[in-house]
């Protein structure tokens, strides 16, 4: 049954039992626990914005393997504009939810995926894409949430899959059976993991062929015997696990996606769910897909959360009547400037997309690698030019306790007031949502999320095309182009 | 009769007879006057493209006036596809001339004035487009270049045209005729202008109704009586006219795109060639779309420039047995990062571009600021990279007549050679070309050409939509939307 | 009684009876309630490194007022050596607590009042610095906490103390008695308050001779009549309220200095402990001088905080394996650039320190705003590199509860495990710690402690002497120097 | 005789012969030929500068070795006081000349050898010092100028001294004579070498014990047979050439030092002014210290040419009426900013000086290469705001030969000029000054004198002592102290 609405997507995820460990202790309901909710909340957003009319062409498309009306994160990107409309989407979910929304990293993993099972068939005659397209077509059909699982362990940083002395710090096959596999081993920072339906494990680097037991694709459902998740702590998780309504910042949304480790302890997985065995040659383009995809992703979703955070001080400055100020309307403009540019990056590795062999669509490598490491540096100048906006109220705020407080409630008002028109929970609302977006996890996150930054600056250099470059530089120098 | 290559071009800039001083004499053949001579070479360098069958796609439009296969440069922007051809075109010659080229200023004028003649038209029921049209039918025909005229001198800056204790600080209508217009002022920065066949002249600023007579567009050949251009100085502009081979660094093509002052002394204008006569509501609009269109080109053309720079180091660390270094992959890598980040904006603001009323699209705005405004940080990021991989060497080498003296010859040979394999010439012109790309006026051309920064950043804070940004900031914190 | 030891300190604060409220709770004991021990704490190591020989030399000085070996702390600087000592002092505290410490605020108090008291006296035949002095003394020889009180309220920010519909947004007297004066208002962000001995309050700007009733300093008990504290949050205050040992980071010490909101209801001060009353004319000196002695110390607290964020990576990049990669030391040669640059500045403010009237120091004004202006900047940076040289897993890591968990500790022990040699933990507390001093709280500190990024502008342009650098820029083009 | 002033410098310079080329010509008085003559006034202000008594107490020193008066800059650093004269004194005189003055790279090189020559004698038995001491004792009394002599062309980066193909890509003794010894190579970017009196050779990096040929230090006079000197090319040299009043931008001084390469051809040094031969285990001690010492000094020089920046776009902005943006002052606020963070390590690397072994005082290490590396952005950063504020007509400012043409004069002034009040000239000579000092050799001397970007950044990691910042870490992280 196809879900439609944040409700239906809420309802489906009461029906699977996840085994998800928090604070040393079980969380049975996704949906409720305080811990989880509010990222509930977020993904249910992707659910209930296709319901809206002004959001339907960007929030839903026509898949190109049944013909229907399916949800975008489940939809394989046929062309430029398809690819353009989910940076649109994105950035508009940023700016309702503040946060996080969760579904793009299975989107990523099921359009990376899918254009190499494509390839892997061409060249070793295996039927991977068959066997994936039906499962994806039940994804599309009953519009669930896949979390696609990629980072492992690596324990030591210095060694390969197959050098490490404890072998499962990259996930991989214990035992080849006549009905499926069994896998060992754990992702971590998995967003959105607790409350997606499936899982879709990839390889996390390129492998060579002693590390054919780690070289494989395949999907189980979250709740499957062997599968346990422990859910990681983020910052002031306690107001939220408190149900804290001012001090949390956002109330209703959560700081980042919700990030869990998954560790898997012997799971089956049968053949039928198998899209890559021991393809060694081919997890660099699984990888290198997923990784394009998910970076191209963050210069939208990230402007979304900048022009969150560019109204917030805007607002701010009206409350403390500063918004006057030269240096003021300077910083704004810079946090402007530097979320347009990250957009910017998003739309053109978009714009200059092309067709894989499949006929699924890329976004240009270099340009989304470009985008993912700016995001690296301006959500910390936009995050650290709020800081400077906001003032120094958001270190040293009383709770919302002492604001309610009946002996000094009166003094906490008192003293937290701006111009006169504007009631004082504004500004603390305003000052708690500032801290909440600026601080900790939510920084971590765009430093490290789609890949740390190093990792962006090798694959820029790899398509840097230096030998062009030279050629240009020689003939403009005069000098003569040798063999060689 | 159409010009069809460089040769053609050249040709055709023989057969007028502009009025050009430099260094305190006249020029009379910009052809070949070695001050021009290199400028010209660029600008043939946009005739010539079109004549090699790989670029042909990018450097050819079809005019929707005439349904003639024209030069890109005189096309009117008639959908998406047209603008982001453009930038590859750019990027291209940025790559092939290491300068600017020239010919961006008057298309962008074209496009500009065109697309505004038709909403004055609109309003007030004249027939600008008409005489627009017939005009640039015949630029399009013959394939002229044309010089987009648009910064005035300004004298005291705190005052406004109207407000200049000298009128002629802003080019102004000092009669109006039967037959025409008589103007006068001057021009500063124009690009090109020397070998150009027309002067596109708009008005520099947004008007009011105080300045009538300053709010005037026209076209008029170069050589028009009454016209006097001054060729302005240049870094190491003494090597080019010299004809010095090696020191120049770049002995086909000169450092940016030469310019001069236009000064206008009671120059008379026919009405057929008058677009624009006191319509001051109308200056805003016609200074905002050349100025977009001009600001997203920056991100093309110099991202050319910053592929020669990045060529030119990787080759030069080759050549000094460097190139293994950490350091040096890390900083070619951000050389390649920041170009393309700029890259990036120039193809998003064209990717989100949009129709005119006229039917002529425009670039994105907000992104085609952002794109200029970053030229105005990273290009000069990128020299400065650029310098610290060179070497202090390019700032203290022998000159070319010290390497082929008799004397001495042997120890500038001997000194300056680097590994074995590659002659001590490569290094020698490959310094002298970084030395020509990061020094002085390049720099400065990127810092102020299409607009300085602040206005950029004036442009980005009235984009930024700052109401909705906070009501996404106020929804999130939970602060009710309450009457404004 | 003297205060000589951590212990002595502590048990010294039980003595007092301040009114605290925090969480909407009364705090009753200081020392022993979880959210304020870890700053008790932090301020207790003022204390104890005096008694350790190797550091003494740097933690005692010599009273100018009784010859008496006393504290640095509450000493008023006698020279450039006492300036460069101090300085020296800050940074090892910052290395050893890794957070504020607290003490810098009343001892910067101290030396701005101590020199304005004596100049206010020479106008005015006043005797505030008798008063001062003798109130010192005591300060000096029972070596007492004291808070230095600045910042208030201030309302609306377009409008001055004054000009508030609310006369209390800025402290003022409400009454001058026989006996002494009654004040009104607040302080807000008041480090190391709750456990401070005494305040001293100081107005927070410059004023005219409209708001004589906010042109006041004066001295006051803790625990005096109609003053209430309310704690402010911090990041994740509460894992150290609820007493983790790992996942609060840093154990034993605060994330910054612990502040509270300060609020004087009707509070009685005799005329013994009041230095100012009434002079606005030396209200912009004392602020001054505060800033500029807090201002200096930025880049001494601050670089013992960057020194232990620097060892906090270089370890975790041993533990990971990661520590030969030539970005890993690339990013911490950064970080400790970085760090080397504000301490510079502290150094070199005091090198140029010069006597005031009084014979106290001051420091060189536009060097200790160059130093804490580059914090404001800098320590963002140092964390952001801290944030990518740690890795994804300080944001998604698990909590302690379950790495203890009997099911489920062997999964985190198992997968956050790093080289073999090194137990899993220490790679758990490094993160915990690095992602203690990354976020939030901690850096909001930087930013707006000693006065926010545009406070320090406006003082670096003032102070910027530009006449004189036109006379050099003009001397050296040629341009004769004229009248005027 | 000992050289007193100005003149007396230039008659001194009169008396020598040193061989020098350049342009491919020879060239015969340093002091006239228009090449050179700006950097030897550049240099006089060394010496005229100490008969002006405001300066004296910085210009001069009395010398440890004969008590006598001296010019500072041939004076051993005998306490931290000196250091800090030093850095007064080089800003001061950047401020007088706006550039190069070229005398510290003979004063450090004096400084690093003294001492190294003591510890030299210490292990090895060896009287370089007193041979030193003899050869110094001369240049204080003459007060002749030295050009410190360290970077070697190196060849192939890839390969030490011993390994090249040509064994003179490091100057070397070729034969060890009874009288003296024979040595052969070359020295690039030797800054005043053409209007020194002496050269003062060092070895141009840490040495091994293959290298020992390479391993010398040995002072021999400008004119000593077989030297050649090969004067490079600056940016737009030929405006100096040609005696260009305005358009050189500084009519009296140079863009930089003047820098040449020194070719030796067989060169004989008596032994009396050998003072190293061989110990390889002291080229490390004497690069070290020359470098820091070297390092040190750009803080103080640079700000001085900074301020002289800063004071020409105020002036300019003046000029232009645009003085009172608030863009504008915050822009001259960051160029501020900048210069003084630079001026903070030089001084604070002095205040944190301390004695080495023979009494000489050493700056503090880790604080000047920290100054030198910020100076590789700073200067850069600085010049870009200038760029910034001049505006665009530094790109394309007419001539001076068009400026005083009769036909079109007129039409320069006319176009130029700023507000009423202030001539024409005035904006062009301070638009000049502001292009010579912001394009091309003046920048990559700021980044590559005293040793290139990556030189510094190995010196602070290895400095950076991470063993102790991992202490820290550990005990603030709860971690037990193991072995190891």
């Amino acid at each position: 049954m196809k879900i439609k609405t944040g409700t239906d997507y809420m309802d489906s995820l009461r029906q699977l039992n996840p085994l998800i460990y928090y604070m040393g202790k079980k969380i049975k309901n996704v949906v409720t626990h305080p811990a989880t909710a509010p990222h509930v909340r977020a993904a249910a957003m992707t659910y209930s914005i296709a319901g809206q009319d002004e959001y339907k062409h960007l929030a839903e498309a026509t898949s190109h393997l049944t013909g229907n009306s399916i949800s975008r994160f489940t939809h394989i990107h046929q062309n430029m504009e398809d690819l353009i409309k989910k940076v649109k989407l994105l950035r508009l979910l940023g700016q309702k939810t503040g946060t996080c929304f969760q579904r793009c990293v299975g989107f990523d993993g099921i359009n990376a995926v899918y254009s190499t099972t494509y390839e892997i068939d061409k060249k070793y005659g295996t039927s991977y894409m068959e066997r994936f397209t039906k499962w994806l077509i039940r994804i599309q059909d009953e519009n669930l949430m896949v979390v696609g699982a990629m980072t492992d362990p690596k324990g030591d940083r210095s060694k390969g899959p197959a050098e490490q002395k404890d072998p499962d710090q990259y996930v991989h096959i214990v035992e080849r059976r006549e009905d499926g596999i069994v896998i060992r081993g754990a992702k971590l920072h998995m967003t959105g993991a607790v409350n997606s339906h499936e899982i879709l494990i990839m390889p996390t680097t390129a492998m060579d062929s002693a590390s054919r037991d780690y070289a494989f694709i395949c999907s189980i459902p979250i709740d499957a015997p062997g599968i346990t998740m422990i859910f990681g702590r983020q910052a002031n998780d306690s107001r939220r696990d408190l149900k804290e309504t001012i001090d949390v910042g956002k109330p209703s949304f959560g700081i980042v996606g919700g990030e869990a480790v998954i560790a898997f302890e012997n799971v089956f997985v049968p053949w039928e769910n198998v899209y890559m065995d021991g393809e060694t040659d081919f997890t660099g383009m699984v990888v290198h897909r997923f990784a394009a995809h998910h970076r191209a992703n963050y210069g939208a979703c990230k402007s979304g959360l900048m022009d969150v955070l560019t109204g917030a001080v805007t607002y701010l400055a009206q409350i403390q009547g500063s918004a006057r100020g030269s240096h003021v309307r300077d910083k704004i403009t810079e946090m402007i400037h530097l979320s347009e540019t990250l957009y910017s990056s998003s739309i053109a590795c978009s714009a200059e997309g092309t067709p894989t062999p499949s006929g699924a669509y890329m976004v240009d490598t270099m340009l989304a690698n470009v985008c993912k490491h700016n995001v690296t540096r301006f959500h910390f100048e936009v995050a650290r030019l709020a800081v400077d906006l906001a003032g120094g109220f958001i270190a040293t705020l009383p709770s919302e306790h002492d604001l309610y407080n009946e002996e000094i409630g009166h003094l906490v008002k008192k003293y937290f007031s701006g111009v006169d028109s504007i009631p004082v929970e504004d500004r603390i609302k305003i000052g708690r949502l500032i801290e909440a977006m600026t601080g900790g996890t939510a920084m971590v996150e765009s430093m490290h999320g789609a890949g740390s930054p190093q990792a962006q600056r090798i694959m820029i250099f790899r398509e840097g095309d230096l030998n062009r470059k030279m050629q240009f530089a020689k003939a403009l120098a005069g000098i003569p182009q040798r063999d060689k």
